[in-house]
């Protein structure tokens, strides 16, 4: 084995512009052949930033450096002007973000793209003008706001990697500023594509403000949350002026995608009431609520246009909230769920007038056999925009294990063509997520996502399994670890059972399930060599 | 709340015979109302037998009594002569054991599942003629070795609830038979609905014995890795007589099922040569290379009439082991695997002639995209005959979270039919799974097969979330634990957010993620109320 670090963070250069897109290298064992080519190490799609980077030291207090300021590509936020990826995607402009993430999904793994032949379908590498048709289309959005020049972009659309978020954020149930940047820095050290701060407590606009400055993926929030604090708890006591200052607010400080909860109607309240569990979603209770209270409209609705003004200033993304998502199995797929994706859908068309990059979200509590329904649904309502989901959870009993149960709704959504997944963690429907919390259910979602971009055929995803398991078959315990999920874990867990065993060798030429007698790879390999 | 034990162990008497189904009440905290029926308690399917019975104190060294010796349907052991579930459907029988399972899996819910009706598809309690008629087609079977009298019967089929297996056993890493027994008894409290004892170290009778004395549930073995072991850990010394002799030793004892490697053959190595990952079954690389070694057709294949000859005189079923499952992502369902398949089909009637009761073991790694294909082929080469698989994994990066991938892939494939999953834990292709490892395997698998049976509308689990779901919109946390799969995870989870909160009511009437201001449940409840 080398002595160089396993992981090396390295960055490729673009060639339109003065980007360098980070990634992390490992370097494997030894080298392994796959479709003819040989790989010796295997670049990774990486989402830690600089957080990751064991040469630096990044200072919560100070931040991560401006990256995207001196990418040749200055815009300046003028309201009322679209500066939008979108924009420049309508307009034939590739921008330096679309370069950026088009080498980031690659991998700088072209040569293997291009030999990669599974089931007959051939693959092309991705390009920047490919990314740019898919945001022109409205197929894909990059969420990365003028203000946030912190942000590695990426990609968030149905031809791209399966992305997933985790979401962090106070709560008047405890925890502190230091607790939920290190939950951010945390989440993307474990392989979170983007973060949502919920926080609904004290010191909201002091701790967004720490997130973004130290954060290299994109940051979205439920911006009614903190209107909500601002007209002292009381949802009837919100009004449009204090939530458009709030999401002036926020888009100054570098918010890359908003939660709106626009497509509530008074018309979808009867349904509700129907429901077994009502209305699950918070920003959705707030505005029926509001609606209740004055008998008015939603003004997230009725103000969409003004809102749009502000987001396409910035260059932030809309995520069309699901007020209406079902709380549970019995309220999967009902007239209050599609009524309101429908209103999502106009409001995707109103957006996209605009030139702001939207995308939808989905469910909650969804029986197995409705998940296709879902899917199929959002991309004829929606006009194909991506879609981004919380689970679905195929089941309301798996309380403390609600990861689980997420990332078995969650795989089969994104293999069937859901962008991201919402993360659940095992604290879901019971409290708020620690940092152990925050690790299992990135992972639980890593998997899901993995596997569906395995189903979906794509070429990166593949070529780590075929690594992984060429690595299990010649018992090479380090690769194992390193191209897993979660390396720590796996070489904590394997160490402990060949302590347990007795056995002294640390890397075994044997599974260390089933002993040396009982190994059925062992002995296949014996076999192969001439038995 | 009710001073009375929350979970009672109750027994509902059959009509047909003196038989006494073992199931468990839960009593609720207040009564609930679910399609006009009042609910303040719940009869719930229970896999603890008596270890699960707190009035109760068993011995391990005595054992579990014999429960259906005194059930009115005297069988002994005739070499030769069939007497097993299907043989008896097949005359237009009806068992004890047809009874017992036909009320376990309609948990005296009769009245409720007369009047569920969802998607417009009506549904009927489960009859004691209905179970004999699966059998006789063969589309489920009921694991009940005559010599296992302590055995609570079960059945294995996919118009019943879906399964779980557990998988024990000692190895050469390691772990006491004590150790074991425990962790049989372990697996059944979580929920495990059979378990196999794989072991293959030391004292494998002595283990074998003390696990089936105490099970509730049937046990399977893989018979070949004693019969290895006897071979002094030499594949090519093993013999037929060798085996046989070992498949009468665990008859004897009481083994439920055998998994039997028999439809690996020699036209078969070849693809399996050029596969990633070659053969990962323990049992199918020990055939093989006993194949080839001597040059021979496997001996399971070619002596399957006499095997049958011995399972049909103990009512043994047969669960046909899927040698050449894929072991990596790449391998999935290739030449190999289904070359393998078509044989367990054509061993599948060879057995049904003997009336020996079958069901066909599945894979391994697969994607997601090819899930639907494995159970497809399995309903057609295999006669309906129940499918029971291990995941299948959906990724092969997911080592320390190998319980998530295998949840994912064998809730996706039991939603589609299959009967029963194996469970992986959180050790696969790391190392021998502890207690805890048991639990979080067993409760992961519980999450997919119960979200399966949802999918699958199965009216007993649908009341289950319905009540979970009230439970916990009326913020009535004990009813919410005792509804979830893991009752004391919950209760802990909870208690442990609630003190780091401050808020002094151990039961609020808010949800404990998000606080008194943000709880959507309690602000819609209360425009509900009239706000």
């Amino acid at each position: 084995m080398s002595k160089a670090p396993l992981f090396e963070k390295i960055s490729v250069k673009g060639t339109l512009f003065p980007i360098e897109v980070s990634m992390k290298r490992l370097h494997l064992s030894h080298p392994y052949t796959c479709n003819g080519q040989e790989f010796s190490s295997l670049p990774m799609y990486d989402t830690s930033g600089l957080h990751g980077d064991c040469r630096t030291q990044v200072d919560p207090h100070v931040g991560l450096p401006p990256l995207r300021s001196s990418w040749n590509f200055p815009r300046t936020v003028q309201l009322g002007v679209a500066q939008t990826q979108m924009h420049y995607a309508r307009k034939g402009v590739i921008t330096p973000e679309m370069e950026y993430v088009a080498i980031r999904e690659n991998q700088q793994l072209e040569e293997w793209i291009r030999s990669f032949n599974r089931h007959g379908k051939k693959v092309e590498p991705i390009t920047p003008e490919f990314v740019r048709q898919e945001i022109a289309a409205g197929r894909a959005i990059i969420p990365a706001n003028l203000k946030h020049p912190e942000l590695e972009p990426m990609i968030i659309g149905r031809h791209f990697r399966v992305k997933i978020n985790s979401n962090i954020g106070n709560s008047a149930m405890g925890s502190s500023i230091e607790e939920e940047v290190e939950k951010a820095v945390w989440s993307c050290r474990w392989g979170a594509d983007t973060v949502m701060d919920l926080s609904t407590g004290a010191n909201i606009h002091q701790t967004r403000e720490w997130i973004l400055r130290n954060s290299p993926v994109p940051i979205g929030t439920v911006p009614v949350y903190q209107a909500l604090e601002k007209a002292g708890g009381k949802a009837e006591n919100l009004t449009w002026e204090l939530y458009r200052d709030t999401l002036i607010e926020q888009a100054e400080q570098g918010v890359d995608y908003f939660t709106i909860h626009a497509g509530i109607l008074q018309e979808h309240l009867p349904y509700a009431e129907r429901r077994l569990t009502g209305i699950v979603s918070r920003g959705g209770s707030i505005m029926a609520t509001w609606c209740r209270h004055h008998q008015q409209e939603n003004f997230l609705y009725t103000h969409f246009n003004d809102i749009c003004e502000i987001l396409k200033s910035y260059d932030i993304a809309v995520s069309l909230g699901d007020a209406l998502r079902p709380g549970s199995i019995l309220d999967a797929n009902d007239e209050a769920q599609f009524g309101e994706l429908k209103v999502l859908g106009e409001l995707t068309k109103q957006a996209w007038q605009h030139e702001v990059q939207v995308m939808i979200e989905g469910p909650g509590h969804v029986p197995l056999n409705l998940i296709e329904e879902n899917m199929q649904k959002e991309l004829e309502l929606c006009y194909e925009a991506p879609f981004y989901t919380l689970g679905p959870l195929i089941t309301d009993i798996a309380a403390g294990y609600d990861h689980i149960n997420s990332a078995i709704g969650g795989a089969l959504l994104a293999s069937l063509g859901c962008s991201m997944l919402c993360y659940v963690t095992p604290k879901e429907h019971l409290g708020l997520p620690d940092r152990n919390d925050v690790r299992e259910g990135v992972i639980a979602h890593k998997v899901a996502a993995h596997g569906a971009d395995i189903a979906r055929g794509n070429p990166t995803a593949w070529l780590r399994d075929t690594l992984m398991s060429q690595a299990r078959y010649s018992f090479a315990w380090e690769d194992q670890f390193n191209l897993s999920l979660d390396p720590e874990k796996t070489r904590a867990v394997h160490s402990q059972s060949i302590a347990a065993s007795g056995y002294s060798a640390p890397n075994p030429d044997f599974c260390t399930m089933c002993g040396p007698d009982f190994c059925s790879m062992k002995r296949t390999q014996k076999m192969g060599k001439g038995n």
